[in-house]
């Protein structure tokens, strides 16, 4: 009995000591439009590693153009899944930094969580992953301490902060703040359709590095209208009214299928159909950008 | 008795495996003027990991422009209190590497350690968060096994090594090499000062990212002429003798205050006089720089 | 003997529980041409942090420039010995993507790992490090569960999965799949030679944050021509036929020991023979590029 007891008490300090030591951290991963070139990443991920040392800290852009919130909701979108149920991600995007727009947490059916002013930024994830519940930091209790002067760094006092101790265990979701109605601030946008063999969808984004075009346009709509790998696919780029491309390319599985310099189309890494050159810039050499005003037809050659 | 014997020795085997896997480390922090384009931040890393597997890395910036050790002083000084006691940074903007600049490892008052050629790079840190000693690195001790014949990557086989021995408690601050007196090598530059309502301060360096003017003016100063939340503040900016702006701004806590495209005066992340457009580059659009010959000059508008 | 199986059992656990959660673990580190705008970079790493949370996840640079495999391959050569022996490094520069060019896994004769597209990547890896055995990677077992449609994003689906896998020792080198022969696809490139006291190499890359000139040509060189410290190297540089630079430089072991502005020759972090001007960009100044067309010739100056 007496060694018994003795076992349990052992392996029970034990198993604390790892757990906190080591085990109960989920991962807190960052977002924000600052850029690189100064410290202000590294005073959010120094609050976040004063919260919990053995917290896994990352990151997922601070190149979001300056104020482009709509892009920072597409990173997100285009990241999340990737990650294990249980990671937290702290997006600062935040041109309205000190007003009155929420800054909130909101928990997927996925079960990530995305720490972010409700400013639009949240628009894909609510959309694609669901919204399980949304709740609004209480700065009273979930914000830096001495930092109450700071008005305009939200990013390091409040959500940096705030999902570090979300990550690490300090606080519960619930222990973030009162819960909110599950709908966020939305940005709007053209979804992809398809009418007798049609399909229209927009340029949400560039693959920027390589000048790909990606289109919000799932690979069931190529399904719908009868396109293969191997078939032609017409398609025209516009900006508003004015036609910036019109051409076809094959549909394809890598690039090397086609010479270099040629057009393809294929899946993104979203699977969502994309336009590319092989070993070029589809972007630069035909001047497409991205945006609600960019505008992808295609349908299946004749 | 025995059992008790057995309790302790396994419970003791524990702790010291715990600690030396998970518990003995404090921070390693990188700063350097080498951009992220080549091996070099990462064979810093390789190294510093070589040291101890355990160690928490993480950097500052890299993006410091070459050769600036201004900027680099101001980064550590933006920076390193978000970091807890024990954070050991190492910063190389080194243009002196292999001449007979210093060394150096500091211990602030604050108890941060930085690891730096004693060029400058410690102006800032040494003035706001005081010198509680200083120790030149012994290279003879101190420097990566076969570095020997590598006379200008300090960052990799001197820095980084020493400041992740320090960091993961190889060797203690003691151990880097020999005392040294309370003193940097300090870029001069104009404090900020009043005089009848005037308040002079220069422009020590621009929030790049988004084209706001950081100025070295404390919100003391504002408190000082009688300048409160919602009060204009009238102010010239100079480079040497050249007027740049003469305007004025209503000083705000947030930059929502004012409609998009105008001037504003807020308090930045380190809680000092800045100014910026709402949603655009003050910087850019008035063509404003930073450095010594960079002046402003505000007082409350009549 | 019942304390003693207590004792064992418990000991057991407990090591076993550590070396879980934080021991077995080498680093994986990340290089490729995505960039840092977007979120590929983080989503590899989501990936691999689903695998193992507490696997130590570090960069080597994600600029190199989009498809440029020789740059690649240089990066890695400059880097992986500062890792320990057991790193194992994904290289995604991987313009055949979906092509039938081999995902291998190069255990190099040091004990670093390389996991990439056999591509040209492994060219300079393998000629300095040498090859211990490399393998084919077996996607039936060794890719992301789910990721089977996608097949523009082998970095996350595939490499980060199978490097992460391998790191955390989820799965042993030889588990990779098949072994094939000790050969890499190559990148021809000329090597340094010596004749008659004039030494010929090539520009494999240049230090681009600075703007010096490194070449292939080995320490050992000098030595052969008999120049040692403080004498004059006299020096030529051609692009292809035509020559943008003769003139001399002293052989130095800091850029400090010649006045700003100045031409020196030094030994890079890789003990090469390299060229800057002290405090300026020798690149820019005299136009000088990198790549198989630019080459070098020098010898002591009489």
């Amino acid at each position: 009995m007496k060694i018994n007891k003795l076992k349990k008490s052992v392996i029970a300090a034990i198993f604390m000591s790892i757990s906190t030591a080591t085990l109960a951290n989920n991962a807190l991963v960052l977002q924000t439009d600052f850029g690189l070139k100064d410290g202000a990443v590294s005073a959010m991920k120094g609050v976040a590693f004063g919260v919990s040392p053995t917290l896994p800290i990352y990151d997922l852009t601070h190149e979001v153009p300056a104020y482009n919130i709509w892009e920072g909701a597409y990173r997100l979108y285009q990241t999340i899944e990737y990650w294990p149920e249980g990671t937290v991600f702290v997006s600062v995007v935040d041109p309205g930094v000190g007003t009155d727009r929420h800054s909130v947490v909101l928990k997927t059916k996925t079960g990530h969580f995305i720490v972010s002013p409700d400013n639009g930024t949240l628009t894909l994830v609510a959309e694609h992953f669901g919204i399980e519940a949304i709740r609004q930091i209480d700065e009273t209790k979930n914000r830096l301490k001495g930092s109450e002067k700071s008005y305009t760094f939200h990013g390091r006092d409040v959500y940096s902060y705030t999902g570090a101790r979300l990550a690490s265990g300090a606080i519960t979701f619930e222990e973030v703040g009162p819960i909110l109605p599950n709908q966020v601030v939305s940005i709007e946008y053209q979804k992809a359709t398809e009418d007798s063999g049609n399909v229209k969808g927009t340029i949400p984004i560039l693959d920027i590095q390589y000048g790909n075009i990606w289109s919000n346009i799932d690979e069931s709509f190529l399904t719908k209208i009868g396109v293969n790998y191997g078939d032609n696919v017409c398609f025209t780029i516009n900006q508003g009214e004015t036609q910036k491309y019109d051409g076809k390319a094959p549909y394809v599985t890598s690039f090397g299928e086609v010479p270099e310099g040629s057009p393809l189309i294929y899946l993104n890494s979203l699977l969502q159909v994309s336009i590319a050159l092989n070993m070029d810039s589809f972007a630069e050499k035909h001047g497409i950008g991205s945006g609600a005003d960019w505008h992808i037809n295609l349908k299946k050659c004749d």
